[in-house]
């Protein structure tokens, strides 16, 4: 059995993979399936190669079995099925504001510590969170990006009957999508790409092409001129940035999920005019899973229409090199074991 | 008498008053005071022409007593000592979600409609607020922007013992620094200006001086590496905007009081980052004046000190011409009859 190794340079190596001894409070997972984030694939750019030690196993969407328990780990027994939600705190900061899952010395599991693209994995106890026994494994790791997208509907303060535009039909965008309906709004998602629109569709979600279509004008539609009580911007373009503050309506929420490298022109005369709220989000709390991993079992999301491809863990470079190709594919995973 | 129509191109004009007659479910006013709003040194500047009807009276700091009442209004007197709320909802639109004080058809009185600076002033009923008897007329004057800074703090949500910074020390946002300390925060403001310093000092807020001092280390001293709970940026600068996302906590607010007539680069990483809030506001809503009434009547705000000149209504053009000569000045007020 390999471990996959990000070795820089748009290369992945593959090791032998040895189970390491389990440390106090730890806890050895047989990994089942492990999904390609988006940010996997900008490690894989090498964009962050300021956080990654090279070389480096990484991985967060993870799914798998517990192995093994360390000393002093009450409540967990061998063959749990399990998530991993990969946060480890550190010390806390006067200026997290008791925020821990957002600390300021917190690690990124798979990020700032090796992550989940290998056979075994061991994790702190803490991070985990169980299956029920009937959950495929590969559903299991989507739950992380569905607590995320539970995160943001949470935060966004969303209530049924009302309306939220997704702007933006990746991944995250279409579980926000999918969460904020199942809470009863009225959602409607933009989105350039034809692929990514026709899956929203089959998924029975409304979209708007906005190269098409005028954003604004769809939006006044689709709300009987209303407009938009909760913006999700997760597209991490400017455009998106730019139609937010024109699609909600008087005290509209916007939730600010994508990742914006660059500081962006935002109309603040319109946040003033309007009373309008910006609302950042990032990653998620425990209750954020515990909810994503019980609707995921309630089956109420067609979840695993997200997924474009599962492909072994020793064909981790060719699978990296066929998500560069195909920008409208949805959710690759690598199955880490043979389950 | 005379009534003081602004004319265009930084001109006043004063012409003849005379009363008009009072329409069903208005008030005439014989206003005594009316102060100079930053808004009324814009339409000065010919800023605001494309709302403004040339030549046209202006103002909406306004205190008063009610010298005659129309037909159909009822709970006032002749006599009444008031301040006017200067907002005149027009057709609710369905994108105003309720805020009928933001409203897309709002007409603000004093810009889209005639204003205060005249001895009689004819104003809805519905925009009146009762003075205590012994509150100074002068001090009514204030309640207006008062009320502002009441809406501004109520809207951040501002609890006890939490640490709010203030960026810009003009006159909102040294009123601001009043009400959140009366609400129980620890205050700190932050303007460039020493005479706005000193007399921030005079009154007892703690100031930071952002030109001569490192802002993010001064509110990390203040705040003992806590950082701000609550950002309010009322300078309406660049600065402002760039200093903003960097003073707050985890989950910090920032409140939008100033008016950025251009899109600002916004650190939109940080909102993700660090989960922080914008919230924008803009005047006043009913209970705002009340809180801004009482407040003033229990003589726990030091208003008084924030009056730099009271000038005739006969003065005003030379009133607005010492304004532009003295960016340091604070409140300037006409007083409209002898009282």
């Amino acid at each position: 059995m390999k471990s996959a190794y990000y070795a820089g340079n748009q290369q992945f190596e593959l090791k032998q993979a040895n189970p390491e001894p389990v440390g106090p409070g730890m806890v050895r997972i047989k990994v089942a399936f492990c999904g390609i984030c988006g940010t996997d694939v900008h490690i894989y750019h090498g964009k962050m190669d300021h956080r990654v030690q090279l070389p480096q196993v990484i991985g967060h969407e993870v799914s798998g079995e517990i192995d093994e328990i360390g000393e002093g780990v009450s409540g967990w027994h061998t063959g749990d099925r399990v998530v991993v939600r990969p946060l480890q705190p550190g010390a806390d900061d006067p200026s997290d504001n008791g925020q821990r899952h957002i600390g300021k010395n917190l690690k990124f599991i798979g990020i700032d510590t090796p992550g989940g693209m290998q056979p075994y994995w061991n994790v702190p106890a803490y991070t985990l969170h169980k299956l029920p026994e009937n959950m495929p494994l590969q559903l299991g790791a989507l739950i992380e990006p569905l607590a995320v997208a539970c995160h943001d509907v949470r935060l966004s303060r969303l209530q049924p009957g009302e309306h939220a535009v997704i702007i933006g039909g990746g991944p995250i965008g279409i579980l926000i999508a999918l969460v904020a309906r199942h809470a009863g709004a009225n959602v409607l998602l933009s989105e350039p790409n034809p692929y990514r629109l026709a899956l929203c569709e089959s998924l029975g979600i409304s979209t708007v092409d906005p190269a098409s279509a005028d954003l604004v004008q769809e939006v006044e539609t689709f709300t009987k001129g209303a407009m938009a009580d909760v913006v999700f911007e997760v597209s991490g373009v400017m455009a998106g940035v730019e139609a937010m503050t024109r699609l909600a309506r008087a005290r509209g929420r916007l939730i600010m999920v994508a990742i914006h490298s660059a500081p962006r022109p935002v109309d603040l005369f319109r946040f003033f005019w309007r009373e309008l709220q910006l609302i950042g989000t990032r990653v998620y709390e425990p209750e954020d899973f515990d909810t994503a991993i019980a609707l995921a079992a309630s089956d109420s999301l067609p979840l695993a229409g997200l997924i474009t491809q599962v492909a072994p863990l020793e064909s981790v470079q060719e699978l990296f090199e066929t998500i560069d190709r195909n920008p409208a594919g949805m959710k690759y995973m690598l199955q880490c074991t043979d389950g």
